[in-house]
């Protein structure tokens, strides 16, 4: 414990100094990180071997110990990864409002990071390098805990990437490695501590984290994503668009659960959708009305709210949108669900009372994912709905602050009688031409 | 419980309508709640005698008597406060974000209400109409506890506000009233009905309900504000500066409550200062370098942390500005500080290195305020990292969604080899163009 609250002290310390880091400081501790990773790839493969002999010993399943092991190709991977973070644009120091109180008077509203961040996850050795590197690049402290199976790879890891940005003007104590289960449940204690929790992993991991810690949690739990085709759906689209939703990549949390049908095209959609969805092995489960028209396995209670992320689907016939719609908030998980219609109206009533992050309109619920939108790194993706919602980028690990800069300025004459008026005019000016002595 | 439950479900069933009401709606309303409020002033203040009556009996301090009493003029008042809620710019629907991912694949991020928001608060009966045109304006649904003390007042508000609201096209129940202790306790339980807590009141009442929830809290317990004078300070406006911070109103949150004088210019600073504070009426606390230079009281280790709310102030002498920066981050509540300073570089060292939610340079803590931040009504102000913070103004009470608007498209080709590539071009058209079919 006592060992624990040293190195958290040390990350709070350390964040503090990050805080006020140069972009071309980060920037160059991150290229020495990727260098250091192919300066040390025996090191690391050595370190991982010895992790995947362990793990096969125990009998790991064979998807886990394909997560688990590196190879040259991983590694250079990971190092490009590193450099594209890097090449990112600083997160901090944003000017993101401007506002003249008064002559003289300046506020600005300027982006910062939040200061320390929990990662917690499980297998991948590849994780720590990734939530390392975002968390150097928007200047926050991280504490990293990683799975057991993993072990060594991540305290090479931790070693090789400590060194090679320490020595680089980052100050020292910003990464902290923790291990072993009770650590873990000393950390979800610690919110003096840890600002925000990034925790990657299955399902009940993240929900056991959820339950368990008052610190902020940044992630979601699971995606139970619906496509609703519309009455005025074109079926082409919607059948394109079930496909991919489903069958593309089954087992990621922005693949579709569910597909809801308008009861005015049921009879005539559902078997070309259930013809579909058999060629490409997909199991579908009707709800009553749907076995009217197709001949599939009975969906019960439980499937509405079940995220398979296997080649399974639930189908419900609904008599019109708002039906779709209070279906979705009810058993959802705030995650993504899209429409097809050809009907603007009917589009708008959908995304607008659909509560999930991200509510598409004639496209697949693959899309979202922060590369995909353009938001360059993903940190996560959230079905939390404050600070952060659905695909987060590098900005989901800032926070901002106010600076008011005055000229010796101070309340009494705003509130003497009759009161000074303030003028609240938008400022064009950056708090980087401020401080840089531009303004 | 089960009443409780019921309302709860109710709310957050109307949180989901809530969302999609037009502006028009929202604040035709508000002008409704506005007259309803002027139309039933004789039940409001008979409400309100009976509350005083039985205040007296139970010999309530003469502050919180004041708190609890209505007038004509503070009703009046109430109506206007409304009224002008009415007038801000609605904080739902604004495009935040719109990015063109493709040929035709359009992405929107777009303001939204949170959902329900839980407000808690103490004797004065303005917070329910003030906190409740909050949240209608930003669409959300609102469950509300207030003090005993008010119990009466409260209940009349809610009856008129509620009848108001709900017969211009608010969804019903999108007001909850809870009364008693034990309804807090399990309404602090809630966090599937709940999605935000603003809670108004002591630092002890914020502290408590902050302990004991899940649910996240906007606001702030404290503010251990401080005002640091630097070597290069120009002393007029150093000596402005603390006088206002302190004296101009010292039982808010944003007055300040020491003072950091730099070694340099202690031996000429601190006589002046001290003479101003005893001339307003300031009890100074000093450290023991204070304490060589003028005769005041010995500053102990608890005084760094206090909150005076009062006219006393701990001043110590820092050796330069970094001590003053590690001072402050160690000691302060993260609410506001304040550096004097003619010497920019400084003033950037420690604004940026201050880990508060605000920081003046040469300027008076006494500024943080959403209205004199330009934020229009302020919900609050957020020592909290996450989602909001400093003054946070209506804004603080909405998230965002994306809308993804295609034609059918899918990832599947941009995930094939050779993978169709992004746009990720900059849009201009915002997602009301959208809705209105103008894009």
């Amino acid at each position: 414990m006592r060992k624990l609250l040293e190195g958290m002290r040390k990350a709070r310390e350390a964040s503090l100094l990050l805080a006020t880091l140069e972009t071309g400081v980060k920037d160059a501790a991150l290229r020495e990180a990727a260098k250091a990773v192919r300066d040390h790839r025996a090191e690391l493969l050595e370190a991982n071997r010895k992790d995947v002999e362990a793990a096969e010993r125990r009998r790991l399943s064979k998807p886990l110990l394909d997560r688990l092991k590196l190879s040259e190709a991983k590694l250079e991977a990971i190092s490009r990864m590193i450099e594209s973070v890097a090449d990112l644009e600083d997160p901090v120091g944003r000017t993101l409002y401007a506002c003249e109180l008064d002559e003289g008077l300046e506020l600005y509203r300027v982006s910062c990071p939040i200061g320390v961040v929990g990662a917690i996850f499980e297998s991948r050795p590849d994780v720590l390098p990734q939530i390392s590197s975002l968390c150097l690049k928007s200047g926050n402290a991280v504490v990293l805990k990683g799975g057991r199976e993993a072990t060594r790879s991540n305290r090479a890891f931790f070693q090789i990437l400590k060194e090679a940005t320490e020595g680089k003007g980052v100050p020292e104590g910003w990464m902290q490695l923790v291990e072993g289960r009770e650590e873990v449940h000393r950390l979800l204690k610690l919110e003096e501590y840890v600002d925000l929790l990034v925790p990657r992993g299955s399902k009940e991991f993240i929900k056991f984290i959820q339950r368990n810690t008052r610190i902020p949690v940044l992630g979601h739990a699971e995606g139970v994503c619906h496509v609703y085709v519309d009455e005025h759906a074109d079926f082409d689209k919607a059948l394109q668009i079930c496909y991919d939703a489903k069958v593309q990549y089954p087992a990621v949390c922005n693949a579709a659960e569910k597909v809801l049908v308008h009861a005015k095209v049921a009879e005539e959609f559902l078997p070309r959708l259930v013809e579909m969805y058999s060629k490409a092995g997909v199991e579908v489960r009707g709800c009553e009305r749907t076995r009217r028209f197709v001949e599939v396995k009975r969906a019960r209670e439980e499937d509405w709210r079940a995220e398979y992320l296997d080649l399974i689907i639930a189908v419900k016939v609904v008599d019109h949108v708002e039906e779709a719609i209070s279906h979705i908030n009810r058993y959802g998980s705030k995650h993504t669900d899209a429409i097809v219609t050809e009907d603007r109206e009917t589009a708008i009533k959908f995304m607008e009372g659909v509560d999930s992050s991200s509510v598409m309109w004639n496209a697949s619920t693959r899309f979202s994912d922060g590369y995909r939108y353009g938001l360059g790194a993903e940190v996560g993706i959230s079905t939390g709905k404050l600070h952060a919602r659905g695909p987060v980028g590098l900005e989901g690990l800032t926070t901002y602050k106010y600076y008011l800069v005055g000229r010796g300025h101070v309340v009494a004459p705003y509130l003497s009688s009759p009161p000074r008026p303030f003028l609240h005019r938008k400022l064009d000016r950056t708090w980087r031409e401020v401080r840089e002595g531009r303004a």
